[in-house]
């Protein structure tokens, strides 16, 4: 804990002596230390949180280069942000003042893809959609779709365990992770696994640094899991009266066994929101609606997909719909993807990340719903019912001077009515720099002692990225 | 490293003094002090491995006499060694000669089967089987099934991230688990997740403890991810004449985006030494034995079948074998479970457990031959090629006076084939005092390093299972 206590600032000196020692040393590393370029890396997509303004941006394109960065920021005793794409939605990667933000995009190359081991090897600033498209034209799938897969990368992906649409199926981006070459504080670089499906020598660093958000080390490479491409994506709309309705139907897949590729929910607001927007026909007097997908192979989809009808009717569900075709499922899947444009569009969108065992959604859905109707605040829920991922989005208009504060109390109360449900302050944002006092009443002091002690033990001056997660 | 430097071998004396202090303060635990008691709990199955008597011997009933046990042992700076059913592979619950084991067979009580939320909650001393059991009967599948599955505990699956047969559909032991209950060196209870499929609160513990074998603390309890019962298990067997044949259809079944629940091979010296035993019909011409097996819902199976046979028809497999009922198939099934057995039948046993990727199972398999043969060492070699590993195993006259450097020069050389093809000394039984020394050769100095850290910041004193894993 002592090395934590006395973390060090950086002080401009300590800076403007790396970034003259980087100039000579580290040639081939982007520097950039103009305001206005720095100010390009102060905010990462969780706009509502203020953040620092980086002192300096080093774009290496090196692990060597990562390597040269962090054993200078150890020897001046410099603070480091890790950056990928800035998609982030936990304040993880925002900049902190006067410290040094490292950007991983330009090492955007995949190094591999490996066919016979159903595996690809890349650099963490590829972005998600690029990698899912280069092994697509082999033939091969990479599973793990954050809803900003096309401008998300997968350092930030591996950073965060990030989630997505297909979880539920796929997992989370932890469960697609082989291994991975991380450079830690001191500008060590170690390797924590390959290409091996089982592996157990020794501690499990991959799972470890995957998650971390960067305050335990920089992930240069990583070794993915591929699987070969599944079918075409069979797709299903199915609208019910109540929550519980919708609630019954999910809980009815999951006890049939079913494993649907997506299985999302949408409440009436955000149904609403989308319907206005785009005129899809969707039910808007509907108390919820489900979207259930599978890529089941050949006629195993339009089995999935009756047994995934057959769950919805029993539980009442209505103005059910099933695409014909691909295209028609693209229409449909519309639906989900549009709904946080949807909502922007309405004011600002305050978008939350809480997760409860899948049982309890419904619970969940009418605990956020009259939180939100007790403080008068407008808020649209959507999410992954299928894993119990739902992300209540709170509305404000754009000028509403108590926008912060309510948002803040608003989300205190989600987060304690998820957590009284046994649930998670985050299931796949991250708690990052937003929900960092809540780790603590999640997890317990002792859990988080723990991660404390992990931290001080690999990054002893406190360098990586102080004061997000812990 | 200092902490690591200075860690306390137990004295006897100390050891005297916790014991006095808890047969007051913890009249529920159950001590032994015999050394005829004491002597049953000095091996693990790793028999071969010469290991120390333990001082004492404790059987906790309760987290809370964990708790007490590892504030006592802290205090009193003695030396713990964590142990289950005892059915290791590693050494890690050998006994180290004076020290405490802490056994934890008592805590045996499935605490809660949760149908809605797939989920069990267990205490570690419950036998793989009886779980597997438990929540059969409730039309529920715990998948993971090491092939001690009727003898060894769930706390010894999660110490070890346990494998088995079922790994290439279900993955590791690490796969099923959502959240631990661990006891850390100091006594501190915490708890690492619980029944949210996805919660990304901060650094992944769980998966930090999973697979640590008792060296950064003892998991007291665990909620152990579940699915709904599977069909029954279709098997089929196929034979081919060379190794690269039995390797080609692995690599086709891969590529076919297969998933069979088992995916193994036997080699020649195996099928011949299990047929002379219980003379199944095996083809003992052949060089090697592909069990195929398929618990893919109604249908899927057959079809399953149908494509893993013909992709062994492809690669010139013969003798193809279906079973035709749910009798046939634990009939054909007996042939790899009875492999372990069959060779021992012939002499002493040196059970290896390297891994390679996948695609270069029939490289190792050569290999394996080749330094088999150099030393003039009969090897028998079975394992699961959908994962990519394999055990081979050394067989020596039991009063072989050179059997334990022969083992010793045979594995040392397997083991530098295995990472020369990118593989793992240990794909599923864990480093534990066996492997250690080849742990910074597959892992490198840095990423020990990393280790070692991190054990020093959770155990401080070093009493948790010393020298092993590190």
């Amino acid at each position: 804990m002592a090395a934590q206590r006395s973390r060090p600032l950086t002080d401009p000196a300590s800076l403007a002596a790396l970034l003259e020692e980087a100039r000579h040393t580290l040639p081939g590393v982007r520097l950039f230390t103009d305001a206005v370029d720095r100010e390009s890396y102060r905010l990462d997509e969780t706009a509502y949180l203020t953040a620092g303004l980086p002192g300096a941006v080093a774009l290496p394109s090196s692990t060597d280069e990562v390597a040269g960065l962090l054993r200078l920021a150890s020897r001046h005793r410099v603070v480091v942000v890790p950056r990928g794409a800035g998609t982030g939605l936990s304040g993880g990667a925002a900049g902190i003042e006067g410290a040094l933000t490292i950007v991983l995009t330009r090492m955007d190359r995949i190094l591999e893809i490996d066919r016979a081991n159903l595996c690809v090897i890349t650099q963490p600033g590829v972005i998600n959609a690029t990698l899912k498209g280069a092994v697509a034209a082999e033939g091969l799938f990479y599973a793990p779709d954050p809803a900003s897969y096309e401008t998300c990368s997968i350092g930030g992906n591996l950073a965060t365990n990030a989630g997505g649409l297909c979880c539920v199926k796929y997992g989370q981006t932890r469960d697609s992770v082989l291994g991975l070459e991380v450079v830690l504080a001191d500008g060590t670089v170690i390797r924590t696994g390959g290409r091996n499906l089982k592996d157990v020598a020794g501690y499990s660093l991959t799972h470890l640094f995957v998650g971390s958000q960067g305050t335990l080390g920089i992930i240069t490479e990583a070794t993915l899991r591929l699987r070969p491409a599944p079918g075409p994506r069979s797709t299903l709309l199915a609208f019910f009266d109540t929550l519980d309705a919708a609630g019954d139907a999910v809980a009815a897949m999951t006890a049939a066994g079913l494993v649907p590729v997506t299985l999302e929910l949408m409440d009436r607001e955000t149904v609403i929101a989308v319907e206005d927007w785009h005129h899809l026909g969707l039910d808007v007097t509907a108390a919820a609606m489900l979207m259930v997908e599978s890529d089941a192979p050949g006629a195993a989809a339009a089995a999935e997909l009756d047994a995934a009808e057959a769950a919805c009717v029993a539980a009442a569900g209505r103005s059910i719909v099933r695409a014909a075709d691909a295209r028609e499922a693209d229409w449909l899947r519309q639906a989900r993807r549009l709904a946080l444009r949807a909502l922007e569009r309405q004011g600002t969108v305050r978008m939350e990340d809480v997760g409860v065992p899948r049982a309890r959604v419904p619970e969940l859905l009418r605990a956020i719903e009259r939180i939100a109707a007790a403080h008068g605040v407008r808020c649209a829920t959507f999410g992954h019912a299928g894993d119990g991922n739902l992300h209540p989005n709170l509305i404000f208009d754009h000028d509403d001077p108590d926008a912060a504060e309510l948002t803040h109390r608003v989300r205190d109360e989600i987060f304690r009515a998820a957590l009284d449900l046994g649930g998670t302050v985050t299931a796949e944002h991250g708690i990052g720099a937003a929900r960092r006092e809540w780790l603590p009443v999640q997890r317990g002091e002792g859990a988080v002692a723990a991660m404390r002690a992990i931290k001080d033990a690999l990054d002893p001056q406190g360098i990586l990225n102080p004061d997000r997660v812990l």
